[in-house]
């Protein structure tokens, strides 16, 4: 990670590009670093003797001291000499603000290559280029206009656009900015690597993150379970939607990839994924205090309507309204006026005044659960009282609501105090959620190490016949229904004989082929239609399938290589009305027996197998589910589904497979 | 409705409480009049010469000329007494501030029957008791301090604290009110008289209510469709989520009800129902404008970023992004630069002016479809800019959204020409799916109208036992699979031939009960198990029904009485696994065939019953659904489900039905 520091860290800073007029990009980056950069700063311009009152130079190579950095603003026809001047002076690290690569495809990308070329050759790490450049505690190395606020929330944003409107919305909001790094086209630093970087960063508390595309899904992978172990990491992502990708597509030319499994890889790595962009800016409230929050929570109010809106919220977010134990009830009756509700929400009733307030607080501020304490400016109220009667509690679960009348004022009082604050319950309910409710990181420690007889099972195939498949699962310890290959009347009805009745026959084609449509399936089968079937279904193959005929639940189990994320077991209700229904859930290879469970549970399959108490047994599905899982490393399984996966009391057995290899 | 004319536009106005103390609520409720009303003034307090500058009198009948309304801040024991002599003065109007009646209990429901009779008995139309009051474009009769910019979005609470909320809130966001009223206990004036009375007046462009409870369901579904057809009701309910409900019980004393049905109960008088109190807040923006607006949507924006964010929205919205015609595509590449992305979400860029927006926006202007405008701050544009470039197209379809910077001076601009703006996408996205997704609203007539032959079957009893059941379908034309009840082997041996094999046999108990829990039903049942199977069930119960075995998809098609909204159809996916999808529909009865449609659609049954193009019967399903409600009222049943409606390519089949009357 060191060869990031002259990026974050310069001593010393060159601008390639800087102007003398005032409205052009190249003059803003050097006024916004005379305003923020302690170091030296050394302005290149091949026509000026002087850059806002600095001497400039004509190349970065007359310049006689060390240059860290190299910010580049210059036409792009000029870019990949700049870089290569760059390289000779010794500078390692480059902000590449100009655009016109690939973005706008065509002669852009060819130029695009050849500053990576240049870079690579000198070892120089570069941002952008096309990016608005980066933000950090020492200096402002953009071209936005950005009176911040210094703080310990770290934004990495793959659009200039939200990264200005951030940089807006964090001074208006009192937000305190540690780092703003906008990707640009990522030719080189990427957003995992700035991720990394930033969650070893001392001054970062939390990282927020835009992202339109990952550039490298092992990698984010690998890099992410150390990042969310120390840190919050937050994720918003842009074209989660076929339009919405499209528009992404064309706004940065990355790989959307598929938002379902951006989300599996997000979850599973310990991150937040948030789908509403205030959502995202509304967390950053929460962790930039350190009041320990649960998803428990007592909601404490002098206004009933909005207690009970805040109830609403709460279980709309299947969080725990607690309950109040009888001890501190009794407590809280002599203190409060007989028309109060004592209950949660604690309703301290619209005459409360601050001294209320502080007596309720004091009842019930060593329960273990969140406070959300909710205060309505009212005539003869002012929050501004509450929020103070509110700060003696910090440190034991407090997230103010203040709503009315001052309500920014009392904000203030309770940010200096680094208490969470929001004007909306829903806002604190929401943002709680989202905070409580990660999941421990998981690393994905991807192995291949089939076993001889699967290897030679699929060696050299694009896809696998029916019974080999079923050969395929049988391997992998994935229980089958008795089956039978034939291709005579009488093997047919020998081995019907063998399996028992009713049975099921089907065509055996030496394809993936869709068995219904073509009319290739016949279930209930008795003895005595099993050769007439033969005949029919043999029109179609020679080959035909026999099968035991299983009752229960059918239940999808499938795997895909994501193009971002690769091998991803995917999991859901089988049979017809998967399509309707849509509960599929993913899960990031490889997926162990606890998180096979999440998944099954995610997807809602776990409470159908156990609707009712049937106990249909899903230990076995989430062992299918694992299975898939080193199947679809093992073999590098391009694509597989068992569909249906049949699921009784008995077990799991995979009735139809089809597997596509290359 | 005239008679509620002297509590909105009285002429002259007495405060009975009127206090000298400027911290009492009768003193506060003096000045509100003082600097809002035109009208007579006569302060009442029985201690006092003057009150606010202003001759006080002892008592209300000690005025000599005419009052219209009685503003009541007395303590609760005194309040009766003054209702008493408002009667007796003549007046026609009353506010009940005093709290402290049926929201208390006890003693407190005795008082408000008292003042019920009271006003009853003169004749007299009040609000409250325990309400804040009431605000109108004449007069500000509330205690909350209020600084109100007039306009024409009226609001009706049935909480203080959210009027008073919604006061400051529209205070600071410059939302124009005309009225508000807190409905406080409801003991006289009612909320949807209250709706009624204000889709009636001219000022008022739409309606919003806060609401905990529907006091009279039956009420409410007659007024509100034709309150709809003048103006947009919002709705947003406090106490969906049973931890709500309970809050709100507590706070108000009101009667919850189902969410589900007061959701079906909303959409079907046309009315708008919102979850989330922002969202509702967000929605006034979007009404007291008249831009004419659709769910089909262009997105122009000068950052790409939030480009793809807003297409993401649309989506999730379920709207529509336009396509843009080749031929304005073609004009359009005309004068974007070639960075531009010519498609929907359409891009400008961020170095667009105020001359590019002009230009694009003169170029699809005229596109039936709504505009999404965004425009965000960059260094070199001032969001003020394009809300001037955006102004001339007033009428056209135009939504702006405005970030960062001068986002508040660019929101008045387009305010004060009556467009709407927002901060964030999302809002605005969100509130166009709001509005536009509006149904027309249904008059719901109540007819009970039953057959000779129905009544005769349900007379004197309960509930129905299961062959009663079987022949209430068959009257309301309502299939049923071939069925017979019989009471010994003979029979049975004899029916089940009739009908066919397999068949189903299960036991026919006299209450309704639940048969397979009990291990009576046999499904699959051949010749040959006939006997031994009656004689296994007939240990159970001696009557056994036999039943010919459908295939087909399982439906459920049930009906309650609700407690506020009386008779309503449930629809659902039937069997074992409705509990875990919960994909149920409600509907207001009578439901014809085209609203039944749609509550299929809503429940995902159509689809399901039209999976991969079996094509099964949705229109006897459809059939179905209005008999039951037809049966519902006509025979006034409590409860009743089909549980499963067998659904295949030939019709929809009852199969089991539990019918409770009383």
């Amino acid at each position: 990670m060191e060869d990031l520091d002259p990026l974050f860290k310069p001593k010393s800073i060159a601008v390639i590009g800087a102007s003398r007029n005032r409205e052009k990009v190249g003059n803003v980056i050097t006024r916004n670093l005379l305003s923020s950069f302690r170091g030296k700063i050394y302005p290149v311009n091949n026509k000026a003797e002087s850059v806002e009152g600095l001497t400039a130079y004509k190349s970065v190579k007359d310049i006689k001291d060390d240059v860290d950095l190299g910010i580049i603003s210059v036409p792009r026809e000029a870019a990949v000499e700049v870089m290569e001047e760059l390289g000779e002076k010794g500078v390692k690290a480059s902000i590449v603000i100009t655009a016109g690569f690939r973005e706008v495809g065509g002669e852009g990308v060819k130029l695009e290559e050849e500053l990576i070329h240049t870079a690579l050759k000198y070892s120089i790490r570069f941002l952008g280029p096309n990016t608005m450049g980066l933000v950090s505690p020492e200096y402002n190395g953009t071209f936005a206009f950005a009176d911040m606020r210094r703080g310990n929330i770290a934004l990495v944003v793959q659009s200039g656009g939200i990264g200005a409107y951030m940089l807006d919305w964090a001074h208006k909001s009192r937000t305190g900015i540690s780092y703003l790094v906008t990707m640009g086209n990522q030719a080189d630093v990427k957003e995992y690597e700035v991720i990394q970087y930033l969650s070893e960063d001392p001054e970062t508390k939390a990282i927020f993150a835009y992202v339109e595309g990952i550039s490298d899904g092992e990698k984010f992978l690998e890099v992410m379970p150390e990042s969310t172990k120390k840190k919050p990491v937050v994720f918003i992502k842009g074209g989660i939607t076929s339009k919405g990708a499209k528009a992404a597509m064309s706004h940065t030319g990355s790989l959307a990839g598929s938002f379902d499994v951006f989300k599996a890889a997000v979850k599973t790595t310990g991150g937040i994924l948030i789908e509403d962009f205030r959502d995202f800016l509304n967390l950053t409230k929460l962790v930039e205090s350190s009041e320990p929050l649960k998803p428990e929570i007592l909601v404490v109010t002098n206004s009933g309507g909005h207690g009970v809106l805040t109830s609403d919220a709460i279980e709309r977010n299947n969080m725990t309204m607690i309950t109040l134990p009888s001890r501190i009830e009794e407590e809280l009756k002599k203190i409060l006026p007989p028309t109060s509700s004592v209950r949660n929400p604690l309703d301290l009733t619209g005459d409360a005044g601050k001294d209320r307030y502080t007596e309720a607080l004091k009842l019930v501020s060593d329960l273990d659960c969140t406070k959300v304490v909710i205060a309505e400016s009212l005539p003869f109220l002012s929050t501004v009282e509450v929020a103070k009667a509110v700060l003696p509690f910090k440190g034991k679960g407090i997230v103010g609501v203040f709503m009315g009348g001052d309500e920014e004022f009392s904000s203030r009082i309770m940010e200096s105090a680094d208490i969470p604050c929001f004007n909306f319950p829903e806002d604190a309910v929401k943002s709680i959620r989202y905070l409580t409710s990660r999941v421990p990181p998981r690393k994905k420690i991807r192995i291949s190490q089939p076993m001889e007889s699967a290897l030679e099972l699929v060696k050299d195939k694009e896809f696998l016949k029916d019974y080999e498949s079923m050969k395929l699962m049988e391997i992998y310890g994935i229980r089958t229904p008795k089956w039978s290959i034939v291709e005579d009347v009488d093997s047919a009805e020998k081995e019907a004989d063998r399996i028992g009745y009713p049975l099921v026959m089907k065509i055996s084609a030496d394809s993936p082929v869709h068995k219904t449509e073509m009319k290739g399936v016949y279930m209930n089968v008795e003895k005595e239609q099993v050769k007439q079937i033969y005949q029919t279904l043999s029109k179609i193959t020679k080959r035909v399938m026999l099968q035991e005929q299983l009752n229960g639940m059918e239940v999808f189990v499938g795997g895909i290589k994501d193009p971002v994320f690769g091998h991803t077991v995917v999991v859901g209700s089988g049979g017809i009305y998967v399509e309707v229904l849509k509960n599929v859930s993913y899960g990031i290879c490889p997926v162990d027996e606890d998180e096979a469970l999440d998944i099954l549970k995610e997807s809602k399959v776990y409470d159908m197998l156990n609707a009712r108490k049937r106990g249909y047994d899903s230990g076995s599905v989430i062992r299918t589910i694992t299975s898939v899982s080193r199947m679809m490393l093992d073999l590098n399984i391009k694509e597989m589904d068992i569909n249906p996966l049949i699921v009784n009391e008995k077990g799991a057995f995979a009735v139809d497979v089809r597997l596509i290899l290359k």
